[in-house]
């Protein structure tokens, strides 16, 4: 097409990069502003995150990204992070996807589908018993991503980087305090590894995501309890040639010369795939707290503790592969290369505490990922459960900082779920990795051993956790009238289940997480039943499309105030025009058939919404599901009902539709977390009268 | 895990960012070094290419890619290219999904599944005549991505970044010729847009993909042969409001007003999607010709000339919407935005000549894209012809530098498969865009302008392609007994139809084209029937499965020999390990039966295979289909057959198994693309005796 006349906007010319999400809208004044730079003396930032593994680069991303001013530091001067978890769970995939990092996340991982279980057989060596599906819970993922932790940090902080932001590497913490007063009452002292420079910058709040030897948890009082076992293992990351057939499964073997767990890892840059194998090492080897003798005596205490240490240092490379040889026989594994190893002692222990308030009572410094919680690598939740310490508080932090809820509404419920969680984590790990070290057939049966990996795999996929009831979190009228799994269910305190989706307006297939931004905001799934066109009910469900479309969106924003285009400042990468409500409306109807037959009546045309779906909200009017609609849901294609998910895409509340009015269940659950938002008159918040009126 | 004893390889630090491609060997002399820079006087590249949009960008990503040395430049400073098309086509996205860029398109653009058909209505205005699937063949995508052709010309840019390469802006060609001699005989004269500087670079090959005015064509003797027509439009992105209920599907409008194509095209940074509207301009405004007239009087030119020219100026941005207006009634549209627009005449052309050559008959100098082809933007073609181009000349340039083909074998190939398809295109255009300019129900019918729409979709959507037979798709004997499509069919010329595919060793789900990297090589696919593992069969089976996995990769390559790890030059990514083999050999077997129960015999492990599938192509053995496995591809599973697939994906010969053999139709093929390199025993190839010996 030449043309031979044309004109062009300005825009055109910055958007070769991609677009970015938006930011959350600010109520409170603006971010500080440090002249002499974010790691000079007296900076002031509004979060200060300690330790840049999974969990405080993803809670440093999420911030980064809702536009709240963080500053991530750790010791480590490299760019490779410690921590050497290498499983990313189906709930976490869900997570990535919606930010945008799935893709890279299977460009470079392995993915994993089966586990297989091998025990020993008659007559010696080693026999298949089972092959099942590694992921036993419904979710989008039917799958593991096996890769290094390093890789996916590298991952997350790209995307930092592309939202403006930068982690600080070699800066560790001296020590902190909460002062009595001030809009940064955290001082946090840090030092810059290399030159030795110490100096002091000031926090609203402080995270401490420094690892199982947290100095943040330290400082707040937090003890980590629990127990050790004498079990010690090793663990090494090789390329391998074996005969073992299933190499490039997850397998659990048992042999009577020990246990193995191996896990199928990713391509590195020779072209070649890497194994993770674990191996208990031999009783002799491995009994560290049986040398170790409790006593009064000094002298007997340190010739014990050297004891200790004597036996774990036997733990060597070859010794490992020695026990690795054993266990696998009759198959032969021979070692290309080795790209790490290592050794760890079993242990399942959980921090008394994982916050610390203010004289106020406001959570001022709190704690996430190995820094709350260890455990063995053996379900894979380390790199899981931390990521998703982050995404939980990153939320919710944001909100506070930014003035978007009533203050002090949110952050208690961080300890409140996530608490909740690492007890459980624990409790599977004291149970699925004791099943790992017992002989089977003597100490444990195949039966039971089994029984405890399909068990846990609601919870290990992450796709089954269920946060306890909160504000957030409310028990309330229940419309689910079809019998369903838990799973999948519309139920509070549980993830939003994705099912396929249909975008009415260009018959577009997507899935419904898809559809949903990560950006910080609340959603309102309107469910419209089959027949909401029919003469009976038409007008009653036009009131409700247009309450969630106009009315609602409008309390808790404002249409077109912010209505510009932002460019990050360190990058060239455009951000998406502005949020202008903290809660997006979404139509949904029950597929499979099409909503031109939904009816009782006449065809519909996505025009025959009220006005505003047409022209604010066209791409959320959304066919959702597969053969069964709802079903999988709980709810009832022929009654509807409305659902509103949290920003981290959690469901806080279901109901009957008929909540959806003025003065209905629906806004007061809303008023409870955005309350703070809302004004008089006229859908226009009046904020909290310290910054921007409206949203 | 806190580990209490580790260690880790050198290497694990340099793979946060994720491993790229390998390059192709190299069995010629290193790339020249220029230690004034690539833009010094004198400086020596094997590939300059002239103009970076769509095609020029690919050739230049892929050659890159692949290891050889290109200077990309243009003559616009700006980042943003020029050029306007907007529409990616199924056959497109693949290739973008093999490069690893398809996410990021299907991040950034709209997808298009339907188109609708809306035609005149009696009693005036106008009606929904046919909603129907805007992609009619088989492929991978039923849909096309619309996205400003900047954006993606951006996204391949990226990729070409991160592998070590970087397109110059602010060059343009002065003129180049061909010289007598020498191993870099293409002069090239170029000149800095902003500083004037004249310079001269030498090249073994140019090519033009400077577009529509292309100084390259001009400069190879190239003439644009075709016709413009009469009919001038007026084309428009912008944010609209509206009541046309199809606004965000691709819609075909004649009313008697006129005529519309509309595009739901991406989001931008306001958070709000574009539209573009095409719209013919009444006929009293565009009619440029017929203002023209051709005379002997200098005056009469001049004066037919500049009523031409006011014609074409009377095409603004007013009239447009003014046509648009009038033509959707009884629908109201508003301009919320206007992102660009432009106006154009219709006109179908191709270049005369495409190629020029030295004196020994090869080919030196060549043209692409727009260079090559004119057409009109309503079948979507510009971009997606443009790049395949680009990714048809790219490996063919490559194996011609590298000295992995015989010298002069497959250039030739480029204008014979490339110019047939652009004569296609130029005569689908001319049914289709007509159609779009005459009145239907008057000058065309509804039916006669929706058939050409269907009959070209095995054209326009680049997946019902085929090339003309030549040494590199030669017609074969034939293994398609069973009845099927010729666009699914494993035909010699058409591109490999993709099937859903596990892969064995970890029966992770996967789709064939996912597996076959595009990295430059040869693949050879073995069909395996179901029976393979029978009493009768099974020992000619494990002779083939020995000679495709271990004889023909090692002739043409060598194992081992450059098993190491290769940084790109100009960045911290890692490059995956160099190829060791220019063939790489796959083990299909068919869906979905497992291969456990395929035989009729035992249970099937991976380990049953010759050993070389195990240690070295264990990802390369695949169960692939749906319900009917080979069914799409003609080949009856009970039979099986082979496959050898160029390195654009698209089938060079297809034969019955038991050519799997030395001195079979396989290796006869083989031979004729890749002798070059192969040596007269043991497996090692000698090389062409002016570089390494060894592949």
């Amino acid at each position: 097409m030449p043309v031979f006349q044309e004109e062009a906007s300005p825009e055109m010319l910055n958007r070769e990069y991609g677009i970015l999400e938006p930011r959350l809208p600010r109520l409170t004044p603006p971010p500080p502003h440090n002249p002499s730079g974010p790691l000079s003396d007296g900076a002031k930032h509004e979060v200060v995150v300690i330790g840049t593994g999974p969990a405080g680069m993803m809670l440093s991303l999420m911030l980064t990204r809702y536009g709240v001013s963080v500053l991530a530091v750790d010791k480590q001067t490299t760019r490779v992070i410690s921590g050497h978890a290498d499983g990313i769970q189906p709930r976490t995939l869900e997570i990535l996807r919606q930010l945008g990092l799935a893709d890279e996340i299977f460009r470079q991982g392995n993915p994993n589908y089966k586990i297989a279980f091998w025990n020993p057989k008659k007559g010696g060596g080693i026999e298949r018993t089972a092959v099942t599906n590694d992921v036993t819970v419904p979710g989008r993922y039917p799958f593991k991503i096996l890769l290094a932790a390093g890789r996916v940090v590298g991952i997350l902080e790209r995307q930092m980087v592309a939202y403006g932001g930068k982690a600080k590497r070699g800066v560790e913490m001296v020590r902190f305090r909460v002062m009595e007063e001030g809009e940064f009452p955290v001082e946090v002292v840090l030092r810059e590894v290399q030159s030795g420079r110490v100096f002091t910058v000031y926090a609203k709040h402080l995270v401490g995501a420094d690892g199982a030897h947290s100095k943040v948890r330290a400082g707040i009082g937090g003890e980590m309890i629990g127990e050790s076992t004498d079990y010690l293992w090793g663990v090494v990351d090789a390329v391998v040639k074996t005969d073992f057939p299933d190499i490039r499964k997850r397998c659990a073997i048992h042999s009577d010369s020990g246990s193995i767990m191996c896990i199928p890892r990713e391509r590195i840059e020779n072209g070649k795939y890497l194994t993770r194998l674990y191996t208990q090492m031999e009783s002799n080897v491995a009994s560290p707290s049986s040398a170790f003798t409790n006593s009064n005596d000094p002298e007997e205490m340190k010739k014990s503790y050297e004891r200790a240490l004597a036996q774990r240092r036997e733990v060597t490379l070859p010794r490992i592969f020695d026990q690795v040889a054993k266990t696998l026989k009759p198959f032969k594994l021979e070692v290309e290369k080795v790209d790490w190893w290592g050794a760890y002692q079993i242990g399942q222990r959980v921090s008394s505490k994982f916050v610390l308030k203010d004289k106020s009572g406001y959570e001022r410094v709190l704690i996430m990922g190995d820094a709350c919680h260890t455990h063995s690598p053996k379900a894979g939740q380390g790199m899981n459960v931390s990521m998703m310490d982050g995404y939980n508080l990153s939320w919710k932090l944001a909100h506070e900082i930014l003035g978007l809820c009533p203050r002090g509404s949110l952050l208690p419920t961080y300890e409140l779920e996530r608490a909740d969680v690492a007890r459980q984590l624990i409790a599977f790990d004291t149970r699925f990795a004791g099943g790992f070290s017992r002989k089977i057939g003597v100490e444990v049966t195949h039966e039971e051993f089994f029984g405890t990996f399909r068990e846990g795999g609601g919870f290990t996929s992450g796709c089954g956790i269920e946060y306890p009831p909160s504000a957030l979190t409310l028990p309330t009228t229940n419309p689910l009238t079809l019998p369903t799994s838990a799973d999948t269910a519309l139920r509070p305190g549980r993830r939003l289940f994705s099912l396929p989706a249909t975008q009415f307006a260009g018959e577009i297939k997507t899935h419904l997480h898809d559809i949903l931004p990560a950006n910080g905001v609340y959603q309102l799934l309107l469910l419209l039943p089959r027949t909401f066109k029919s003469p009976q009910t038409r007008n009653s469900w036009y009131r409700r499309e247009e309450w969630v479309g106009a009315v609602l969106p409008d309390r808790y924003g404002g249409v077109g105030d912010h209505d510009t285009a932002d460019v990050a400042d360190t990058t060239t990468i455009t951000r998406g025009g502005a949020i202008v409500s903290l809660i997006y409306p979404y139509l949904l109807y029950p597929l499979p058939r099409t909503l031109h037959s939904a009816s009782t009546g006449a065809k519909v045309e996505w025009t025959d919404f009220p006005p505003i779906w047409r022209d604010r909200w066209w791409g959320n009017v959304l066919g959702v599901g597969g053969a069964g609609g709802y079903t999988p849901w709980g709810v009832d294609p022929e009654k509807g009902a409305v659902v509103v998910v949290r920003p981290d895409g959690v469901v806080g509340g279901v109901w009957d539709a008929d909540e959806v009015r003025e003065g209905g269940g629906v806004e007061a659950w809303v008023e409870g977390v955005m309350g703070a938002r809302r004004g008089g008159s006229g859908g226009r918040g009046r904020g909290r009268g310290r910054g921007e009126a409206r949203l």
